[in-house]
């Protein structure tokens, strides 16, 4: 028998268990809050859905379930299709958008979906990445508008405001800006993809090592020269918006760039939590499948973002042969986790928590009284741990102390020390 | 693309997703209050570990995941365990019991474990089965004494009182007696399986066809004339437990009756909820690890057990080399929901719902009021749906008020309206 988890995969210990317990709790209750419905997907996905096309690199991290019964048949393997016809999610988007297209006929619209689970992608295995992790996203289904965008961006910022979360950034972008600017660039449809993987990097590189890149990657120098006098100085150092409008403006399509002010506008105005939102020309946000608004909550203390999303408007249709405009916001619940595991974040503690030390031998009498008291606090919604005592009963306090209970209640054989 | 979930699993509407939540919230807030602690393990385990003979039946029914990269070599195949070196749990307990032997020195003793998640059996399809479903787990590591019992007895049927259920029976037993009751009638070693299988019917097929399945099946003449002295008549109708006592005296386990009269007179002391605790001397339970008390909830008015559970002391030796004396009890959550959406429940408001219809072409300032009336009114507490309003005004409220919104505002583009 193996004692360890499988490869890539965790065991989560109790400390861990209370965090995540309280995160989801407070996620379901907040995202209530806001008329998400909470829905579930299946772990299994067909193999045909997984490998459609939308998942971009997850595609190659796929579990694929071995085919059962009279449908495998090892005497005609060729290739690996023959022995498969399922796999698990390696997202939630993916499964949402089939469950949308199952069942939009019970669902009101627009529909605004609350989906917490386990996703399952078989990465190299390295420090803090796990092949198995949860995933918090909420979508809504079925709205075209900037409404959409401002209540998924206030209701993610005010689940991280209620753990605390502060001085963070909300980073916007829309796809089609980036598309504008690759035209106004002269970069063909099929360069664009690597243009953004490079752009993305600007904040990293720097604007001289971005016209190096772009140049060694083949990009032309005219189009260099053109993206260079956006990103190259001190161009969008103020009032970027407006100044991209302006050289994009025969590129752009309509309403984007208002559609974006309004956005920010309203997500300041209404914030509950401590944070700016900030226009980010080179956000690029990786999937494939994004169309239009993209956003990104970066925390510079922990040196990553925490939690993205965007519009993906075409994504349902493929199921549906409907378009169904669609955008979501996905929290990274381990990245979540890892900051408050490290920074020892605190569930905040409903009341006292008791241990009851109970000598060994107790008659049915005293341990009926002792687990009658357990009840009565336990009802007014104490936690109340019975317990035999140990020899060394100084060590079992400390012990219980760290594990968090506050007051300790004794019962002897003896009448007299009772 | 294919909108159907795979087969035998299944998609959860929002209807539902409001209960489950419910249901796992009042879970998790219920076994915290008794002092179990949440942890999680990975759906994904070791096939060695899930083959390993503890899983009875369930081990024809994993879900078995395809060797990856350069562990899989299609061209040396024969036989399914080539491909496979992981597969899908099918129960919470393995997995609970590799954790244990992985984490116990991290881990307080006794441990008392709350593990919720989703296990996989690729059962053949029918009516309320499903391969994919949650189950539900409290378990006692380290402690061999009745307290562990009487814990989990209380806190499961705690729970379900806070779910509104009444009037149900715990009915509890012992396999040492069972194994007590095959000696005194000299079945064997390899019979006794089939014996307890067969007086698992009782109840149902009643004593004439008991007796007729047991002499059809081979067992000894004397010997089931000695079982249906037991069970043939009114012999057990009053007092069974010291009838059986009496009877079986020369092969009990020293202490054995008298650890199942504690519990159930502790339990029926200190319960929280309206149910009795019965003593079910043909209560079998299908797991082959069980080793001592074993325990299963009743609801007639459901026709089926809505939890169960027992001793399984040997489990954890077979990771660790060490017994570990251990003990759960599982809610079957999946039936528990099933009842809940049958009898319609209604998952608690809290507060006041309100839907805020936006007219479109609001302007900014108007967006903005209305937007923050929203995030004022969810602050403290209250579910708010920002929505545009459709033409058929009277239709959409109607809609809104089936999905629980009690209350609306309404904010129109001329000053006059509002």
């Amino acid at each position: 028998m193996k004692k360890k988890p499988v490869t890539g995969m965790k065991d989560v210990l109790p400390e861990e268990g209370v965090i995540r317990n309280y995160v989801t709790a407070l996620a379901g209750e907040t995202y209530s809050r806001y008329g998400f419905m909470s829905i579930e997907t299946p772990c299994v996905e067909h193999i045909e859905n997984l490998t459609s096309k939308q998942g971009g690199e997850n595609e190659k991290l796929i579990f694929k379930i071995l085919k059962r019964g009279g449908k495998l048949d090892l005497s005609e393997v060729k290739e690996e299709q023959d022995l498969v016809e399922e796999g698990l999610r390696y997202d939630l988007t993916l499964p949402l958008s089939r469950y949308y297209s199952n069942n939009a006929q019970n669902l009101p619209s627009p529909f605004k979906a609350f989906q917490m689970g386990s996703v399952f992608r078989a990465e190299r295995p390295q420090k803090g990445r796990f092949r198995q992790f949860t995933q918090c996203d909420i979508d809504i289904l079925g709205d075209p508008t900037y409404l959409a965008e401002v209540e998924l961006i206030t209701a993610t910022t005010t689940l991280l405001g209620r753990l605390d979360f502060k001085g963070f950034k909300v980073r916007i972008n829309d796809r089609r800006i980036l598309s504008a600017l690759a035209e106004y660039a002269g970069v063909s449809e099929e360069k664009r993809g690597l243009l953004f993987i490079i752009l993305d990097k600007l904040d990293k590189i720097g604007p001289d090592a971005l016209k190096e890149e772009l140049l060694s990657s083949d990009f032309d120098a005219s189009g260099v020269d053109k993206i260079m006098e956006i990103f190259g100085g001190g161009f969008l150092s103020d009032d970027p918006l407006h100044k991209l409008q302006d050289i994009l403006k025969d590129h752009l399509a309509e309403g984007c760039i208002e559609n974006l002010e309004t956005i920010m506008k309203l997500v300041a105005q209404v914030k509950n939590a401590d944070f700016e939102v900030v226009f980010d020309p080179v956000l690029v946000r990786g999937m494939g499948y994004y169309t239009g608004t993209i956003f990104e909550i970066e925390m510079p203390q922990f040196g990553s973002s925490v939690a993205g999303g965007g519009r993906y408007d075409e994504m349902i249709g493929r199921f549906t042969g409907t378009p169904t405009p669609a955008v979501g916001f996905s929290i990274g619940f381990e990245r979540i986790i890892t900051i408050l595991l490290e920074e020892h974040f605190k569930v905040p503690e409903k009341g006292v928590s008791t241990a009851i030390l109970l000598e060994k031998g107790l008659d049915g009498e005293k341990m009926a009284a002792a687990m009658k008291e357990a009840a009565d606090l336990r009802a007014a919604g104490s936690r109340v741990l019975l317990v035999w005592a140990n020899k060394n009963k100084k060590f079992q306090k400390e012990q219980l102390t760290k594990a968090g209970y506050d007051e300790f209640r004794e019962y002897y054989r003896e009448e007299l020390k009772h």
